[in-house]
This record gives structure tokens, sequence and C-alpha cells, in this order.
């Protein structure tokens, strides 16, 4: 199964499931890397416009997870996350493709 | 439609493209986080090797995108780029698969 | 072919395959991108908890690789590796998927 995501300022992102400090710690060190105020030529959209395209070209925008039996083949802590990147909401669409018998 | 980057130092990136600037700001950007001259042990090829294969390490050597109506479904802002991470010119080969009816 | 690593503690690459320098420095790199000791909130299974996260998500669990007769189409220096990003050894499991006749 292909999920893509049809944007340039969110992400597709496999992470550990079971702790949300984990998801908290992941936002807080993406937000460091790629952050806001570091004196981008694009802010289109505002100061959090150019972060969203960096933290989306270090992170996947496609990912293919085989099936098998009828269920994904996660491993026990693998989640799927949509990683907004934007300060504020959006709404966000990824096409699913599933290949196969 | 899968796209395969036949290299260890340039790699494909889907990204804004109606926006020169935010191109600009990705290469800057790039070029900081994994910089030249950073002491690495492997320089077999010049100071632009290491860094190369540390960008690529960051961004997709491999795209799959779902084809409907015999259209990639990008979105709106969406572009594929071949991004080159050596600091001259390469000739670079990717390899295109289309798998369905 | 798809490769696809069910853990998100460790990663799939596409690297360097002739210098062993090449590697080290590529794991010197993530080191200091995504370093122990960085005041995480999650540390759940020690220092390397997290940073093996955050590793994680800047590199690939998934890797699709055409196939031309019979082999792999990897260009001359590429090589799969699975990138362990915690201290100690683990198992690990990675799923292989071959579509096609």
């Amino acid at each position: 199964m292909t999920l893509f995501c049809r944007h340039t300022s969110a992400s597709l992102l496999i992470h550990e499931n079971a702790a949300p400090a984990a998801q908290r710690d992941t936002e807080a060190f993406f937000a460091r890397l790629a952050p806001e105020g570091a004196d981008y030529e694009h802010d289109d959209e505002g100061p959090d416009d150019m972060p969203a395209h960096l933290r989306t070209a270090l992170t996947a925008t496609q990912l293919s997870i085989p099936v098998m039996n009828g269920r994904l083949i996660l491993g026990t802590w693998q989640g799927i996350f949509l990683f907004e990147h934007r300060a504020g909401p959006h709404v966000r669409e990824i096409a699913l493709h599933l290949v196969g018998e």
C-alpha cells in the first residue's frame, strides 16, 4: 500500500506509537533543526512557511508498506503519522494506492 | 510510478514548485546542515564528496507516486526535483518503473 | 522490490558502498545531528532511545528498488544498509515484497 502526501509543508512519518513524549521530542527536534526566523528569503505565507518546506524535505512524502493477510506489516511500535509542519491547522490530502490481488 | 536515483551524491525531492526563492533557501539549508570543511575522514573526490553523501542520506533516493487517469497525482504546489549535491555538474541516471495496466 | 524496516530505532539507507570511511563519517554526522544527552523528555529505554527515533525519522523506513533482468538496478556505488541507531546490538526484521512477474 502506497501513501502519498500531496503537500510540500506536511509529510508522512513512521514513528513510535506508544509514547506521546517521543512525539513531543520529535516535534521539538525538527523545530530546532529547521527553525522559524532563520533569515529565509522565501516567506510568502509567513515565518512558518519555509521551515515547513525544510521539515518536509527531511522526512517522507511517500511510504509504501507491504500488506500480508490483509494487514499492513507494521512493527509492534510503529504508527503512521501525518506530520503537520505549518503553525496553524490545515486540511491535508493523502492518496492511498493499493496494488495486488 | 517509482523513480529511483542511481547515485549516492544526488537525490530526489518533492518540493515547492512555484517559488525559486524556496529552492534557494532549501539549497542553503542543506549546505549549512551538512557543510563542507567539517573535518570528514572521507574526501576521496574532494571537499564536496562527503557532504553530498550526507545530504543524500537526509533526502530521498526513491519516490513512488500513484498515477490516476494517466497523470501523477501530485499536489498543486508539488514538483519533482533532482537534487544535485556535488559542487560541479554531473550526468545523473534516474530509473522509472511504471507498474499497472 | 520493496524493503520495509519494522522498527522505529533503525532504518534503511542507500549509501556509498566502497569506502568504509564514508560510513564512519555518516554515523558520526547523525550522532552529532541527533545527539544523546539533549534533554529529551522520552528516555524509557535509556539515553540512546530518543536519538534513535530521530535518526530513523531523518532517514528511510522503506525503499522500493526497481528490478531489471532479475537484478536490482542499483548504481555502481550504491549499497543497501540497515542503519542501527541504538547503542547496543538488536535483532531487526526487514520485510521484502517483490511485485511483478
